[in-house]
């Protein structure tokens, strides 16, 4: 059983501690209690968020294995020059949404891992094929195109639903009505791809709803703000292909 | 077996006929053949764009049964003071995304019906529950902030989709590697509500990361416009809350 120190108290380390448990021996640390490290362990996970990488790795005694970051935007030279990683280090990026409360099926979750040279990435692709079935290399520049897509399909999609929500607490309406029509939305990427899937007023150019929409959402000036964001990017988008 | 005329040639009154097809009998009619409608029956619904719904309503015959629009924003006064609607009127509204290739299961469609009088509402209904297990009634004001929160909550999120697809692919990434992760944030609402769901650089106020994300978008001035907006709003939603 692969041995695996895992530095960090927020999702991202919690959720792998769970992936790994019964699968590897982990030893979760803090940042705080780096002297708890075990300096023999094979892996390092360094799970921080990407302003405390470098001072974390930089405070990293001499470890025997591979020491690696959890980033998708981080770049793999965040270790370089540091004298105290000598050894062969890596980025070990789970590209998932961590939420504390929400169970998770670890063997989907896409890797992206990348390494200092052959053996350190394919250990470390071993490592992750312990927890998942979906691992891939990725360098730096990939990996980040990745991360901002992954902004944009999750993170950003997330908030247009907490607004949606809040939208809907205020007239009344449960959220959970909207759940059907999301699960569609979604359904239809197996189908279709989101560019042949766009329905709505902005892509048939329904001037007459667009702007009674804005006028519904004159009391949300953020929500009339994306409103219009988003109903320009879409008019730019597909012009008059649609019409 | 109800009769009933479907006015349309979009993707609501294509899926309309599909959904109807052995549970009742169809009529389907296009703006341009209204002399083919049959007078007798006892719905005749309208599937058009907002802005033509009161034109093709002008030009109706008398008909005996109900007439109703399908749309979420129109209000059921669209058809009040038309001498040619002289029976009772209403609302049909069906809150999905409707593509034209891809396969939907009816019965999970919420329809949120209005009418001019209890009996036609009641009428209304059970034509939804023909097809639906999802049947509310909803006067104008109450669907029309129905439909703008499934515009944020499913074609804004579509257009995030969309957009994510064409960044990655020029950066030779499949959209498919997304799917893991959407289905996750998709998956989550079961557990949690958006807000708390929230995961990400913006709820993290992580200014490196969204610095460098915003400078990954330099070529891209739509995406880094909708970046900027979406992550202003994730950052006043959230304050200080999960510092």
């Amino acid at each position: 059983m692969s041995k695996i120190n895992i530095i960090g108290r927020g999702n991202v380390a919690t959720h792998l501690e769970k992936a790994f448990r019964g699968k590897a021996m982990v030893n979760a640390v803090t940042p705080r209690t780096l002297e708890t490290l075990d300096v023999e362990a094979d892996f390092t996970l360094i799970c921080v968020s990407d302003s405390a990488i470098k001072e974390v790795a930089e405070k990293l005694p001499e470890l025997k294995g591979i020491v690696a970051h959890t980033s998708g935007t981080t770049p793999i030279n965040v270790f370089s020059g540091l004298e105290n990683i000598s050894g062969s280090y890596g980025v070990f990026y789970p590209m998932q949404t961590f939420s504390k409360d929400s169970p998770l099926d670890y063997s989907r979750i896409p890797f992206f891992i990348e390494g200092t040279d052959e053996a350190t990435e394919r250990s470390l692709c071993e490592l992750a094929g312990i927890i998942s079935n979906n691992v891939e290399t990725a360098n730096s520049d990939k990996r980040k195109a990745l991360h901002v897509a992954a902004v944009f399909s999750c993170n950003f999609v997330n908030h247009l639903f907490a607004l949606a929500e809040g939208y809907m607490s205020e007239h009344s309406l449960s959220f959970s009505t909207m759940l059907p029509l999301i699960e569609e939305t979604v359904g239809k990427l197996h189908n279709l791809s989101p560019r042949e899937a766009q329905t709505g007023p902005a892509v048939r150019k329904d001037r007459m709803i667009i702007d009674s929409h804005l006028n519904a959402l004159n009391n949300y000036p953020e929500m009339k703000e994306i409103y219009k964001t988003i109903t320009d990017s879409i008019i730019n988008t597909y012009g008059n292909e649609r019409n």
